[in-house]
């Protein structure tokens, strides 16, 4: 298997505004080639677009309105981790030897079709996110006795991460007083509690190898790979207080990369809702079981930025088809030290974890210097 | 690189019924395990969906309705070409080592959302495939003097194919002389030398040569792939009497397995008008510029099927996400000796050719036995 870097990345600020599918996907990929002086459209094998967006062979737009002319270019969809399928399908194209230079661009709408699934009927009328959120919530709570104010913390610290993130949706942050205080839209989930759909776009560039140090002194690599889907509808999970899917593909990733969750100096995490991130650091091993909500708290009250140093999902906003995309522009951004305020020092090995629709699917990716 | 195999198949018959996308990807799904006995649910790593539909995370549904598990499951579009480039997504998946055994399944409805590309405004009402391809017959017509009746031998032969094909939408045959009285759309485009929407579904199991045998004792090989996006409005091609996609794609694929066009003894080739197979003919190398009418008119008179076995687009109806997925299964049919009445003698070496929107994209495959 041929070695994969990633060497340049764009994105755009998160907002509401009313731009169109297509434009929001272009304005991601001009600050990729502002920060790659040495890289051509002509350089460019494979685009691939990652959205939730009705609209079609949006890879060829995109192509088209960028000065592209690659070889392969589709679309790839699944919901909320579209962008690291995305990334992974880049990587295999690279990694197979049937592409060079592969660039990725997500995009998605506030209103985006992605934010439901409708298929899912085995909830009646509680197909919103909100209720599966809820139901894990409940049963992490029962089992391990995670608290509203854990919840809070996680909403808390991405908040204060994502000040830092230029590219956030939010203007201002909100405090864990704030969050306390927020509406509630179950028993145990508040509004802030939740990210926010919003509009963004996020941009990488992958390379093989042997072109790699064209577009970048030092790449950061693609060193460990997980992917698991367990179903379409989150009623065959057999226990709501964890995410197989995520412990799965997390050990896939570890196992690939030859690393253990000690070596990890920073994590973006899937922060859907508070409890996602409390979860997801007990199934990537990165908190012992039932200890995941300590941890969150130790990195609020001490300022550590290691768990999603950009603010997360929470505290950026969540633009589905964009999100695992820039999630690993900031684990990129990290290894090479360019994450400005939000820098980790000596940041070397980072952790990518992006999941779908009730963690029914996740994947995990580890990116080394 | 690790080499590909194709190992089972499995198809619907082409209708206009009432399905929903859901129940016609599984629909195929279940002759390709019942064909492949030895192989289980858990064999499968990777699920990839092929389709136009609005409907999200399509990948994961099949797989539970499937009882399959995957690591890797998302869908993929790129209009027409979809399935090829699902093909070539899951042979990436392969070939680099993430995956030993992949499932792509295609479908689509009728009245798919993929049927007009909405986005190409730059020809204004005229937005309809009709007219591009009213557009590229006149442009053929001119420079090589190509004539209604040679369209019309392009249909009447590959519906005669067609009546060989248990899959096929029509119920009967359309002559010759039907083609040439059909209702005319354009000046030079009549209905029967159109592809027909109609609902279908189509899947293909790829898998690694290290495992291959287990399912099929003689898998047939992918052994050249060539793609290719010129644009995504096909105002960008500078002449419309050949398709520069397909031809760039053919030589890739070609030079990939070190094969010429003389060697192919079977072609599946995207006829979705009937000036499109005369082009492909000319620009995939199968005929020198200029004969390809003189070849069609050649296989109708002899009876070969060596173009379009199955009976092509036109005479077996053109599910979009399933129709390039359908005419990989032919070649992969025809080089296992398993096409019955369609079968062609000795057939080793076969081509598939699957394209979108006026040819501004294009998908070429060699398969070997």
């Amino acid at each position: 298997m041929r070695r994969v870097g990633i060497v340049s990345a764009g994105q755009t600020k998160f907002t509401k505004d009313d731009s169109s599918i297509e434009s929001l996907l272009v304005s991601s990929v001009k600050p990729l080639f502002d920060e790659s002086k040495d890289l051509s459209q002509k350089d460019i094998d494979v685009v691939l677009t990652s959205t939730n967006s009705n609209q079609k062979y949006l890879a060829n737009i995109v192509s088209e309105l960028s000065g592209i002319s690659p070889r392969i270019a589709h679309s790839v969809e699944s919901l909320c981790n579209s962008g690291t399928n995305c990334i992974v399908s880049a990587f295999s194209y690279i990694a197979s030897g049937l592409a060079d230079v592969a660039l990725v661009v997500g995009a998605e709408k506030t209103d985006s079709p992605g934010l439901v699934l409708d298929w899912d009927v085995s909830r009646g009328q509680y197909k919103h996110p909100i209720y599966w959120s809820s139901l894990f919530t409940s049963s992490h709570m029962r089992k391990y006795g995670t608290t509203l104010e854990d919840l809070a913390y996680v909403s808390a610290k991405n908040h204060v991460n994502g000040r830092a993130n230029p590219f956030s949706y939010f203007d201002r942050s909100y405090s864990f007083e704030d969050v306390m205080a927020s509406k509630k839209l179950t028993d145990n989930v508040r509004l802030l509690d939740c990210s926010m759909p919003c509009n963004g776009s996020a941009s990488i560039l992958l390379a093989s190898e042997d072109v790699a140090n064209k577009f970048k002194e030092k790449p950061v690599w693609i060193t460990g790979i997980g992917q698991k889907s367990i179903s379409a509808g989150f009623t065959k999970n057999s226990d709501l207080s964890s995410m197989q899917s995520t412990s799965i593909a997390a050990s896939d990733a570890f196992s690939m990369a030859r690393c253990s969750p000690r070596e990890i100096d920073v994590a973006e995490v899937h922060d859907a809702f508070s409890i996602c991130e409390i979860m997801a650091l007990e199934d990537l091993g990165l908190a012992e079981r039932g200890r995941g909500a300590k941890i969150v708290r130790d990195l609020y009250e001490t300022g550590s930025r290691k768990v999603n140093p950009r603010g997360g999902l929470i505290g950026t906003g969540h633009p589905l088809g964009a999100t695992g995309i820039a999630q690993t522009i900031e684990a990129y951004r990290q290894i090479c030290g360019e994450s400005g305020k939000r820098q980790i020092d000596g940041a070397r090995t980072a952790l990518v974890h992006n999941m779908s629709a009730a963690a029914t699917s996740s994947t995990v990716m580890v990116l080394r210097s």
